[in-house]
Order: structure tokens, then C-alpha cells, then sequence
């Protein structure tokens, strides 16, 4: 049976898949800081020889920032497009990583192995699953079983500014039946998953500037408005004392959860009290009256991703800095408009101010939520291949994570979108010592060969 | 006369003086940072060459921290201390200089000729202010006007941990008459000032952990307690709406001004706009019920000096962190306890701590505010001879800084301190582009050597 000869293939293959993978590892190709912008192009030409190697007509193609990648093949049957990114996030702290993030290597652990490395779960190992399911397949039939495109990104970890004028621009290229995305993972690490709701985001940063020198707190200190003070108050004000966000406006379309959702999740029995145990906590820290599962699906969030000022180093300096700075960003969900809510945060902290202060602020993106329409049959034609594969039920769940690609298929190119990835919990992705089980690699593979087989 | 000679030569041997200090400034005796504790000991090693080269008997003498260097001058008259610090601040943020900060240089601005360097006037300047007085004493007559010790520390702008012990374990042979501190300024950068009251500070970091490792924001945000949140909670609940600040018991030994001195300060027609307005303020921050000269000079303050926690670079990640960290210091008058305000302080955040997260505190020293008697007649004298340098009355001042050197004189010495300082409220102490005004240099010279004719 053909499925089974291209599985079989995939197995003996995994070493060399293997091998491929730890070289694209190897680019450091964070998107976010201009120092590494050679480094995005390395890993561009290194995915259009990999391409190319299996026959896909691919090249880089140019944007104001980092390029694209976009390949054709075709074929019989239906045609599908599969998106990935090939950039990935800062390494800092460096000092808590056990190696260097762009020395890939296999490790065993009481786990299994795992593939360690920035970028190996997030998204470089997912995007080869999907690359490697094609290779095998053109391997063993020397076609693939349908006409497909593949669309790589290079911004996706610093808010894809280059994406949506590229898809419009390539609209009539990039149009496709139907758009696989592998950035995603399985629900408990164990359930393999595809989500049909996903959280918008919106970044910001703000710089609180009081005084317009550092000051000497002893000869300033009680007179002088302490940027710091400014600041930790605005942010502390953006909860209230039942988590709830406090922004004016921020709930407007936030929808409640449909019965049939509730219900569906409640079935999937949420195992918060592990998913906060596996990193050191037991509470949630959500809206008092919602259930930690709709914390992190169905719920928008306030996160102070970052914040500094003054003196950060060993030692103690009685400084009172002239400013004070912090990156702040919103998950979103139903029609929140991210628009609307990045002018009600500015306005708010702009009324916070005492006199004399000011506040710049630096837009870090905004994306809205979306929710996937499953009625397509494609999604249950998907969904028993994961299940095949993986020996339990795949279900249809939400996702914490924000991944405007998905909206942006459906509302630019009218194409919907199939998420489906392979990380798991513990993948450790935006944190040090990231890593991609095995298993998800190999079997992610697998299933992508399944899902090829059962959508053709 | 012999003052007239004196000052004649210091007038003459101002170009070689200022040479001195730029050699001394050139070295970077950052105590603070351990990278630094080489040049600390060279800073030490140029001091004891100096004054040796006055004829002044002196030697670098060890702590377990940076250096003391200790010297003696026997004469007639009343035995005085010099007290000056080698050490200086940590020069970040590099980028604000305009020059290399151990690359002194004289330059000449609107406002007259100024020394820039790191240490400049805190408290490299100040210290050979006195040196230099000596050196044209000696110079002149041959000897000093009366026994003299000075009494150098390296450790100042770090705590000073060494002081104390080794203060009691020297303190025969540092006992004087009376202890001499350059290391304050001038009041409204025109009127000569003797300081005699001087407020305490205590240090304190604190690093809340929430989760034990840093996480993806898209997955746990809104579910996992981000530390951020919880310290600008706690940072922001310092002060209250008055600017009051709210720790349990921190006014408690807290004094109402007397009367005499709120006359006199009110006699000395503080100008706060001005001084506000040289830093690019207009509204005093303090407690709303007190005018700006009290919350500099007598009223306890609480400024957050560093905060830092997530992603700091350019670009945007989204993490949440595991941790998140902030120094904060307390400037203390009256009988305040440094120690029962750093418990009250502790408890404070603790009991402000949500489930699952805990907190690691660093004491960064701790202080009390001392007042200085001016019942010694050695004091008007004083204020006499830096009236007539100056062309304007002196006048007995309060200082928001904090100079517990003051303090140790009294209570381990019984040993009256006296401040007498020469710095301008645009030194930039602490801060980039730190200067000292040649005007100060020059004058602080021919200051101490009126005040050395004066008490003797």
C-alpha cells in the first residue's frame, strides 16, 4: 500500500531527517535583532536548496525585512499549502542555557530523546516534519500526491511585519484549497490536536521619562518624581484584584464560550493542577470565575513581558533614572479589536501620568483573534489520520499561543486554515534550553504522510 | 601674612593641582563591581605616593574589601581628621557620556571652566581639595598649622562594609578633635554650607519568583502568575496618594522640624522651581503636606533605584518570566532604625506575595541619619572663614544624601564631624557627565586653607 511504503521510508530516513534538521538548527537566525539579519538569509537559501533538492521549484524572495520562502510542485488532486517560519526568538539569558542554543544536539533523557536547540520545537522541527513527509513521499513515488506550495516566513517572532503586504501582493500565487500550518501542539503533550481557536496578540512598549537626567537620590530623592514609581503604578493598575484587565473597553467582543465548546472541553478533563505543577505553581493566576482551560484559550490576557530602569547591575547605585521602560502584551480573542485597544492602553496610562512625565510608546504588532469553521471535511479526514498515527482520538482545541498566519489565510487569500503541530508542554520554546522531542519529529512526519494521504 | 602667602600659592599652583586630580581620576576605582578592585588599590597606592610626597607619614592599610589609606602629620594645635572616599559609581549607562568618564578633561562651558570625569566631584575633586590646601601649607611655612590624620576609604559609594570594623579596630589612632569631611555641597550652588544634618539610607533588593523557569506567554499567559505583575504590585503600594510612604512603622523616630531651624531654612528662600527645573520638573513628589526643602533634607524617603525582569533588548519576546527584581533604597532621618524599617519593609512584601510565588532579599547596607551640634566653637570659626572666601554668608544647611561616615565619627570616635563641601547641583553625581567646577576646586582649596588658619 503506498501510505505504508512511504512510512517504512520515513522510519529508515529519520537519521539523515535527523541530520537535516540539526543544520538548519545551526543558523542563528533570530528575526528580532538586526545583528542576526545575514543569519535570516542563510536559513532562507538553505530551505530553497532543501526544496529544491526534492524537485520543488523554490526561491527566497525579497521583502523589506527578512525574505520569504516559496516553493511549487504540481500535482493531482487538491491543492494544499503548507506554512512554517524559519527565524526564531532570542536566546537570552544565554547564562541558563546548559549549552550553546545554536549547537544542536540529540540528548537522551529519562523522556526520551529530544532534539535540543533555539528553534528545534519553535519552529524549525515542526516546519521539516512537513518537509520530510514530502521528501519521503517523492522518494517513493517519485510525485507527490497533490499539487502543493510551501510558504516560509522570516519575521514570524517579531510580529511578521513584512507578511500581510507580501500575501496581498501574492494573493493569485499563494491561493490554495487549503492551508496546513505546523506551529502548534498536542493538547497535554499527549493528544494529538488540531486548533480552530487561536488568541490574538497585540505588543507595546512604553518609556516612561520623568526627570530629563539620571539624578542622585540622595540630593533628589523625595522632590523628584521617580520614573520607576510612574511606572510599577500604571502596570500594577492594568489587573484588578480579581485578575480581571482593567483597560476601558478591553471585554468589547469578547464572546462567551458556546455550550457545545464548553462541554467538548470539559470533556478533555484539563489537567491544570500538572500543567502548573510541571513549572512551579499551583494557582491560576486568571479572572477569578473562569476555569484555567479558558484562562489560556478562550480568555484575552495582560502580560508584562519585560521592564527596566535605573541600575540593573551587582553592586547598588543610588540613581533615580530619568526613565523607565516596559513591553507589554495583550492575548486577544473573539472581535477584540486590537486597534481600538492599543489606543484605550495608551489613553489609560496617559491619564495615569503625574505632572512632568511623559511616555513614548513603540507598537510591537496587533493581530486578532480567529476561530476556524471545522464544517470543511478535510478537518475530520485530518483528524482520523492524526488518530491513526497517534492511537488515541485527535481532538479539535484552542490555543494560547497567537498565530495571525491563520487569520490572515482565511481574510486575505480566502483560503482556511488547518492547524496542526507536535510540540509539547515541556518544549520550553522562548525560554533557554528549548527543545523538540523525537517523537514529535518522527512521528510528526508520520502523520503528515497520513494527512497528505487522507486529504488526496 | 601667612594665610595670604598660602593662598597666593594655591592660586600659582592651581595648573599642577589640577593635573594631580586628572592623574587620580584617570584611575577607575569603581568599588561597587569586582572587576574593578585592582584599580581600587591603584587609586590607593597614588593617594599614599601624594601625601608622602607632602611629607605626610601614610599607607595603604588592608580590609577585607578595598583599601583604607591612613596618613599622619604631627604639629602644634588641635589634632584634625580628614575623612574623603577614593571610590566612585559605575559609570552606566556609557552611552549618555559624551567622552571616555576616565578620560578626565578640563572644558570650558557657558557657566566657566569644569573638570568631567567620573569621580570628579564625587569625591575625587573634593578630597584634593584638602590634600591640596596641605600641600601649599606645607609648601609655604614648612609645616602644618596643627596636627592633622587623614583618612581615606574606598568603599564609600558600595556600603561601605569595611568602615565600621575597622574604625573600632583602629579608633585610637584615628581619634581627633575634631573630623573634617569633604564629600557635600554647596547650598544652591552659591552659599558656602556647613551640613549638619544628614539623612541615613538603608539598601535593599528584592527577586520574586513565580514560575521556576521563564515561559511562552501564549501558553501560560493568563494562567501562570507573571512575577512582573506581582512586584509592580508591591513597588507600587509604597508610596500612597499622598506620596505618604506605607511600610508599618517606617515614620516611627521620625522628628517635626524645631522651630529654629524651620525659621532659618525658611530664611534661606529655597528656590524649588529652580531646582526642579534644572532636571525638567516643576511639581515636588513628596508628601503632599511638605515643602520641598523638607522632603530633601528631613523627611525619610523610599526611591526604587533599579527594576528589571522578561525581555529587555530590542525587538519584542513574548515570555513570561520566572523572575523579576528591583532595588530599592530608604533615605532615614531622626531616630528611624534602619534595621526594624528593612524587617517592616521585608514583611511588607512577603504578606503581599499571591500563592506559588516567593521572594530573595539583598541587603545593600544600612545607615542611620545623624545631627550635627553646632556648639563648638571650631563651627563659627569655620563659617566665618568660608564666609570670607566667599563674599556670602555661610550658612548651616540639612542634606538629602547620605553620609554615614558622619554618623560613625560621633558614635564610635566621639569624634564632632564637621561637612564642608564645594559641589554644585549640576555635578551630575551618580550619573553621566559628571563634573566639577574649577571655580569649586580652586575655591575649596583656599576655602580649606582659611578654615585650617581658622581652627588653629
Amino acid at each position: 500500500m503506498t501510505l505504508d511504503a512511504v512510512l517504512s521510508r520515513i522510519d529508515a530516513d529519520l537519521p539523515h531527517a535527523t541530520e537535516r534538521l540539526l543544520e538548519l538548527l545551526r543558523i542563528p537566525s533570530i528575526s528580532t535583532d538586526p545583528a542576526y539579519a545575514a543569519h535570516c538569509q542563510t536559513a532562507a537559501d538553505w530551505l530553497v536548496a532543501d526544496l529544491t533538492s526534492i524537485g520543488i521549484a523554490a526561491e527566497k524572495r525579497p521583502t523589506p525585512g527578512h525574505p520569504m520562502v516559496v516553493g511549487h510542485i504540481d500535482g493531482e488532486g487538491p491543492h494544499l499549502l503548507f506554512y512554517g517560519h524559519y527565524d526564531v526568538q532570542p536566546v537570552d539569558p544565554l547564562a541558563l542555557w546548559d549549552r550553546d542554543p545554536f549547537d544542536p544536539q540529540v540528548q537522551d533523557t529519562p523522556k526520551g530523546p529530544v532534539i535540543r536547540a533555539r528553534g528545534a520545537a519553535d519552529d524549525k522541527g515542526q516546519l521539516m516534519t512537513f518537509v520530510e513527509a514530502c521528501r519521503a513521499w517523492k522518494a517513493e513515488h517519485g510525485t507527490l500526491p497533490c499539487k502543493l506550495s510551501f510558504f516560509f516566513e522570516g519575521e514570524e517572532e517579531s510580529g511578521s511585519p513584512s507578511l500581510v503586504p507580501f500575501m496581498q501582493e501574492n494573493a493569485d500565487e499563494l491561493r490554495a484549497d487549503l492551508a496546513l500550518i505546523c506551529d502548534t501542539g498536542m493538547f497535554e503533550s499527549r493528544v494529538p490536536a488540531i486548533v480552530t481557536m487561536l488568541r490574538g496578540l497585540l505588543g507595546e512598549e512604553l518609556t516612561v521619562t520623568a526627570p530629563d537626567m539620571d539624578l542622585h537620590s540622595g540630593v533628589y530623592g523625595g522632590v523628584a518624581m521617580n520614573p520607576i514609581r510612574v511606572l510599577t503604578r500604571v502596570l500594577a493598575s492594568l489587573h484588578d484584584d480579581t485578575g480581571r484587565i482593567t483597560i476601558p473597553g478591553f471585554y468589547d467582543g469578547v464572546p462567551e464560550l458556546p455550550d457545545a465548546i464548553r462541554s467538548q472541553w470539559q470533556g478533555l478533563a484539563f489537567d491544570h493542577a500538572t500543567f502548573l505543577g510541571d513549572v512551579g505553581l499551583s494557582q491560576p493566576a486568571g479572572e477569578h470565575d473562569r476555569t484555567p482551560v479558558e484562562m489560556i484559550w478562550s480568555r484575552p490576557t495582560c502580560e508584562v513581558n519585560g521592564i527596566w530602569g535605573g541600575y540593573t547591575g551587582e553592586g547598588f547605585k543610588t540613581v533615580l533614572p530619568s526613565k523607565a521602560s516596559a513591553k507589554v502584551s495583550f492575548r486577544l480573542v473573539g472581535d477584540q479589536d486590537p486597534h481600538k485597544i492599543r489606543e484605550s492602553f495608551r489613553q489609560m496610562v496617559q491619564d495615569a501620568l503625574p505632572p512632568d512625565c511623559t511616555v513614548d510608546f513603540i507598537s510591537h504588532g496587533a493581530g486578532q483573534a480567529s476561530v476556524t469553521e471545522t464544517s470543511n471535511p478535510a478537518f475530520e479526514a485530518a483528524r482520523a489520520a492524526l488518530s491513526d498515527e497517534w492511537g488515541v482520538p485527535a481532538a479539535y482545541v484552542g490555543c494560547g499561543g497567537s498565530i495571525p498566519i491563520a487569520g490572515h489565510f482565511q481574510d486575505i487569500l480566502g483560503v482556511t486554515p488547518m492547524l496542526i503541530g507536535f510540540g509539547k508542554d515541556d518544549d520550553a520554546i522562548h525560554s533557554p534550553n528549548e527543545k523538540y522531542d523525537m517523537e514529535s519529529f518522527h512521528k510528526g512526519i508520520r502523520s503528515w504522510a497520513r494527512v497528505l494521504a487522507a486529504l488526496t
